[in-house]
């Protein structure tokens, strides 16, 4: 562990991530365990250098936890409680750690940058479980995916950053769906409404979708192949260009 | 002008306010002229004390700037590009605004804090016109009520800041009408197309209209009052409790 007051970062703001993943036609997030005695998860985080735009220390971030490049993300909402800081945790948590780091002869109170109020802003993403390899920190114990339905425990405000998170990206699926890169070049009504099943938590009626996906006039119908056979297999669409 | 550095605010984060206003069916931002040579406007802007919440901070200046209690606001976007300070520029306005205000004897410098990058937090009002007391600050020559359609030369990334509330306030009008408080107890139809009309810059044909407010479901219609006359008064309508 760096020290973070060391490095030219803006204190007192961080970026806090909620990486979804789609797999299996399942939503799930991809959370540290952070390295201390009992069970504490924490979002992916990081905090932004003097000279880089918010959006690049999300975008590093995010690559740094999921080795790839290129991932759409958005900032959602900045969790800005004064509440919001646990120091005694924190506290005990780089006393922790320190142990563990063999940086015993550093001085202790230069952490106190690291355990004032943060404002954090949060960004999510939604990615291909299939593309990333996750990656721990020094503070991390493990790094995993977790079902949106069975988040691990987490620490301070992060439950409710993957909450709004989770409620941002369902009121912009529609608008949101091709950026993500979830589904391939060409696909099927069905495999859309798995994608939407998977992330608004909910069952569609078939038919009833697909009247509401086709109103939103993003989707091209192709034509099919003619193969001789009695053509039984389903559309193909593909987004417009 | 106090020294921001010495009230324990959180170093580095600002909140700039867009105070949209509805009047005459008209849509409108209150914006301050700052106090300095040549004309320069500045968006409602503050700091955020350490002990406080960020929502809380934001009440407070647009309490400060309007002089009304209980505005509905949202946080909607923060900008945090690297470049989006201007130490020249600022350090002008500081040495202009020393020489006006008979500070001079205090050392200059400590107001470098002043002019770092910060990351700023938008927030978004709509108020009734009527009901707001424009008030200026010490930093201020003036401040009026400017037209969406001709504003002012504004600072910085300021007009991107208008530009963005504006979007979020016209994407999510329909879940905000009611919030807002822009209509009387009762209404027409007529009174919420001019609401609409105004905040989304075009008109809508009327039947149309009337089609898209109802299937959002959140209108009932009162029943017509007897009067003994031919009844041409229109049907009005009212937010379900």
């Amino acid at each position: 562990m760096k020290n973070p007051s060391q490095q030219n970062y803006i204190s007192q703001v961080s970026i806090d991530c909620v990486i979804f993943g789609y797999y299996e036609r399942q939503l799930k997030v991809l959370i540290p365990k952070i390295n201390f005695k009992g069970d504490f998860w924490a979002l992916p985080s990081g905090f932004v250098y003097q000279d880089e735009d918010i959006d690049q220390a999300a975008e590093r971030i995010l690559r740094d936890r999921t080795g790839i490049q290129d991932i759409y993300l958005e900032q959602f909402r900045v969790f800005g409680k004064a509440s919001r800081t646990n120091k005694p945790f924190l506290d005990e948590l780089i006393a922790f750690n320190f142990d563990k780091l063999n940086v015993k002869n550093e001085a202790q109170q230069e952490y106190d940058w690291f355990t004032k109020r943060f404002i954090s802003i949060g960004y999510y993403a939604l990615v291909d479980i299939n593309k990333v390899v996750p990656q721990k920190t020094d503070l991390d114990e493990s790094i995993e995916w977790y079902s949106i339905h069975e988040l691990p425990r987490m620490i301070m405000d992060h439950s409710d950053i993957v909450n709004e998170a989770l409620k941002t990206l369902q009121s912009h699926l529609d608008e949101k769906i091709n950026a993500f890169n979830l589904l391939p070049e060409t696909f099927t009504m069905k495999e859309v409404q798995e994608v939407y099943e998977a992330i608004c938590e909910k069952t569609f009626v078939r038919t009833n979708f697909q009247k509401m996906i086709l109103e939103l006039n993003v989707l091209e119908r192709l034509e099919k192949k003619f193969t001789g056979a009695a053509n039984k297999a389903p559309y193909l669409y593909r987004f417009k260009k």
